[in-house]
């Protein structure tokens, strides 16, 4: 049986999970694949910490060149992370001549274009299995099971811990803060959240995905991001009288030659299936033209789980380079057609949840609600007599669904509705699946 | 650009929806694929029925042979169904040395030995993913995306009909014969519905799934088969009180170097995602060592989700034949290490829910709790009072919830039940999830 090197560049939590993965489940992985995947060398700069994971002697250098160079490895693995050194290695790993794993969605994400264009230019594979959704192999779907469909519409639960923020937030009627308090005490967010809660994580997978689907390398200054930071319990309450759960969302669509992306806290209904994903799981709905809605769902981070879809990744490439050669055709971009162009963000057009505080005086909602129909707004459900909070100043809460509309629209009235003094503060807008 | 030739076999409901995939998504294919996929020709013996579909004139034929033998074509994709002259034109492909891909899961299930041990033999492809799924990527997955796991359970919807059955059943109260009678006028059931209802069209599917997972041919008949057709509304309701749905479940599971595979009406905790298909949709749920929990949905069959997995199938083996060669170890069996067994039904380890219906004095469900106790099995939870249905001849139902058990002592317990005479019918045994 024909045998394949690989080297890993980055001995951290993936990393050691990835090695136990490939020792343990080697002879399982040669009688499915029908190829020795064989791995030879480890680079990081820390040789000595324990890792939970037996290697064998020599394994573990802190000269990543070496690896890379090595002629017995054929496919380099990155998980340093990062933009930096990361970047420098996986260049060079194309640039002689061998093929890459990365998880590092912000590599990708941020140079995806130059990256993919060394990978097509020395016809080298480049993987990415797990730098979207951790064990949930979306990226393989996406490229490979629904190479057949148009791919109208993904919804996508990408960041497990906003999930479970907001999953406490609504089972237990936490505030954010608490919650937030809470998740980085029991290692579910970082000390520094923000790229997790202010939505940049989940906008990272987010242009990939969209890559993927519209064959053309979507920029990540072009996605709108809003993160869950400023959300309040009260929305997530009322959000749950009207039947919705508010997960951050990920939202990826084209039609009419254009393609929107953004992330949004959004209002899903409690019998969507995304609204079942609770705490740190991810999921993505996908709809083709021909597939319909489909949906993947499991772990979207940890050691083992990446490790799941980093090694599937792995034995693709060896299938690649042992039943003929790499396939950088299916790098990201390779179906642009020029067809596509993206949205501007004022013409994205959705259904939406606007929450404001309006002085307690008939007419305020009329008022509101004028506004709205005056731009082309139109309501589909509004409550004012049921009040979560206390009533502060003579202010209350007045909540509106509207049925869809573009982003403009409702920014216009919303605009309106404020300099007219009848709220008391700056309107809440959410949008709804 | 390369170009591939595509000739099919049927040309039904799932073969106009591929005829119509490949010729309308043409150009975005061999953009995605870097190969151009030429439908050829289609063979079916009714050449004058419109399909509602635009076909070139003089593709149609009604000799399949002409069609496998074509020398422009490479992959023959058989969508005629059933063990007949399907079995004897897959078998004609691969021995002309063409690839194949079919839907056919009865084919795969009952001769699937035959089939890909010729296509190892002529190393030909043989890919079959919409067989399970319809249009849910779930084969693809395990094969390749989980390939760097072991895989410790499947918990597969697998069918439609059964699905939306008890979906009614649950929602509106509705006895089983009364839904299939709605089922059958909606076009949701056949006619003779045994295939769905008795549980057969899963356990093919289940097949094909634990042949994959753990590498050898599961044979149909070591499948444990029960189907929803004897399902009472009673036990809906009860499993509603508790808290569960009732699924048709397949369930595949191994340790101990034993595998079982079994399609049973099982009871699923409400917040389990599997709880949350609904209709006709169809869902798997795989555990691996590595990626833990995940879960794939989506539509299970008709006319365009299954010409998606379809068309997914041929991108794969068309890439195959451009940028190498036949990928044949990935078929069924290739993993075969001789380590599994199946393993007999007796021994098999669930939770169980039972429902008697004890004469009603004090000390009947003492007497059966004994019972069971005796045999090693206890109680999680039991339910005496609350009656649903109305009371006859003085015997009351009793429902229990045990902890895991094995079927050889739950039986058992439940035969010296009935001897004893407390008990007025045959008790009702469905397993928890």
């Amino acid at each position: 049986m024909k045998q394949i090197g690989v080297g890993l560049l980055g001995f951290g939590t993936v990393g050691a999970g990835v090695v136990e993965g490939l020792l343990s489940n080697r002879e399982l992985l040669s009688q499915r694949l029908g190829v020795d995947i064989v791995l030879r060398k480890i680079a990081d700069l820390d040789v000595t910490t324990d890792r939970g994971v037996e290697i064998p002697e020599g394994m573990l250098t802190t000269d990543a060149m070496s690896v890379i160079h090595d002629p017995e490895i054929q496919i380099i693995v990155e998980l340093i992370g990062g933009t930096g050194i990361a970047k420098k290695f996986v260049l060079e790993a194309i640039n002689s001549g061998k093929s890459v794993v990365t998880a590092n969605k912000k590599l990708l994400a941020e140079y995806g274009g130059e990256i993919f264009g060394a990978a097509a230019e020395k016809q080298v594979d480049i993987y990415f299995g797990a730098s979207v959704g951790g064990g949930i192999p979306i990226i393989r779907v996406l490229r490979e099971g629904l190479s057949g469909n148009r791919i109208e519409t993904i919804h996508g639960i990408l960041n497990g811990t906003c999930n479970y923020i907001l999953t406490r937030m609504e089972q237990e009627g936490l505030p954010f803060d608490e919650v937030l308090k809470a998740a980085q005490e029991a290692g579910y967010a970082e000390a520094d959240p923000s790229l997790d809660i202010d939505g940049f994580d989940t906008a990272h997978k987010a242009t990939i995905l969209a890559s993927l689907a519209y064959g053309f390398y979507v920029p990540l200054k072009s996605v709108e991001v809003e993160g869950i930071r400023n959300l309040s319990g009260i929305d997530v309450q009322y959000a749950a009288q009207f039947g919705y759960r508010i997960k951050l969302l990920a939202t990826i669509k084209s039609g009419d030659g254009e393609v929107e992306v953004g992330v949004h806290p959004t209002l899903v209904p409690m019998n969507h299936m995304l609204a079942s994903v609770n705490g740190v799981f991810n999921a993505a709905m996908i709809r083709g033209d021909l597939s319909g809605d489909t949906l993947y769902y499991g772990r979207g981070a940890g050691r083992a789980p990446t490790a799941s879809t980093v090694i599937g990744d792995i034995g693709d490439i060896a299938r690649n380079l042992t039943f003929g050669r790499p396939r950088y055709a299916q790098a990201v971009c390779t179906a642009n057609t020029g067809k596509y162009q993206m949205r501007p963000a004022e013409k994205e057009v959705s259904r939406f949840y606007i929450r404001l505080m309006v002085s307690d005086r008939a007419g305020a909602l009329a008022t509101f609600t004028a506004s709205l129909g005056r731009h082309g707004v139109s309501v589909l459900a509004a409550t004012q007599k049921e009040t979560i909070s206390n009533v502060n100043n003579g202010f209350v809460p007045v909540v509106v669904l509207t049925h869809p509309a573009t982003v403009e629209a409702v920014e216009t009235a919303l605009h309106e509705i404020l300099v007219s003094g009848v709220v008391s503060e700056e309107p809440v807008k959410l949008r709804v699946l």
